[in-house]
């Protein structure tokens, strides 16, 4: 049992570099913004406030392979799930396609942390009201 | 007499569109870039601290003319200088040339504001140790 | 009469910058992928062959005027028509709006060119295949 | 044994996100420019042509760790080499510090192809005026 979600994705042109294709650092942004949508999915948000701290998701490692290019117009289909639930961190794996056609691979690790202005970014346990949202691959 | 500055630019692969040319938004990133390293040719920066508070510069306004497009691995020379001096506010005008050649022609008007976190944005008059630096052409 | 085209764009967690708000230049994009869809809308589209030529609309001018912030997940309205429509040239502007307040106003340029790899950009009356779908405002 | 190269960059306001540090997408595009200023300083580019065709060399994969971040007007010393040559493909490892402070080690796998406009994308053999210039680790 996993967590997973679908969502979609227009190439547009400013994702495009002069190769005709979209830049490889690009598919980093896409996956951010796929997460992003999950956990709004799920009824949170990677900004949220919990016991009056910020909470944020700062990476750890972050990975791609690229299989096909993608072009301007494209519309990518994201398939993403969670892959592994530790205590403080989250790693998530996402699928490209595009017609059927396997486009990208990719994935991150990302820790949960307090993220007050001013203060130094420090690691937390998951609270519960997310940790509970999430069912990790096994 | 006025306050100006110059500076270079190399254009990396990631300026660039499928069309093989700087994409057009960039040369705001890259007028603000100049308008940053010039604070800094100053001894102070776009991001500073005054009486406790955080100083920051939002925009008001920003435009740019294309004349001729820039490609990889251009190198890029950026005239800068204050226009206009107000009260709460400064212009600049930026000119870009390469090898001689007019490419582009920008301008941005940017508010001095009080930014703290968590506090609504509010412009105040341009405080003395920034002011001072800067002559406006007239 | 003028040809108009609405649409939405949620904003990204990349779109933003140390300031907590939407960096200025990403406004530029945003009207570009507005521009991108609406051609879209009328069954065209920015990047078309035509006569076996390769038609770009390379930009001459553009601004924008910034009134309130965009955060991260604002969703914004974007309203946007052509105001003039040039024998080689069209002008758009755009209204961005959240929540019923004003965001920014921003136009730009663009003018039809024959983009072929490896030949020289040149300007061209825009072909009526594309110029009858316009109405400019009037 | 290998071909080493050292570089420096200056972070950007457009570089950073609302956390208020650099967006993890942008060590990619830190990467790549320094991969690229290493081609320049053993007198190529990454973009060439050879026998009348184009030469590119599109991402098989990337990656990077993220072991402290980085913020605005940090100057960042990036040592890369080639960590692995092929007969077809380069391997790129990165070690981004600050202030003798370890922030990221990354790596990108690149593939070398004939991208001719209008042709698909085909790798070749690396030429062996580019081979010639690389000594990769053992």
């Amino acid at each position: 049992m996993r967590t997973e979600y679908r969502t979609k994705r227009k190439i547009e042109f400013a994702d495009t570099d002069m190769a005709g294709i979209v830049h490889f650092s690009r598919f980093f942004v896409f996956m951010e913004s796929a997460e992003h949508e999950f956990l709004r999915s799920l009824g949170t948000s990677v900004a949220t406030e919990w016991n009056g701290d910020k909470i944020g998701w700062p990476r750890l490692a972050a990975s791609c392979e690229y299989l096909h290019p993608l072009r301007f117009e494209d519309e990518v289909d994201i398939l993403m799930w969670v892959s592994k639930k530790g205590t403080k961190s989250l790693t998530y794996q996402f699928c490209f396609t595009h017609q059927g056609k396997d486009i990208a691979r990719g994935q991150f690790t990302t820790v949960c942390c307090v993220c007050n202005p001013g203060e130094k970014i420090r690691a937390i346990p998951i609270p519960d009201f997310i940790s509970s949202l999430l069912l990790a691959e096994n």
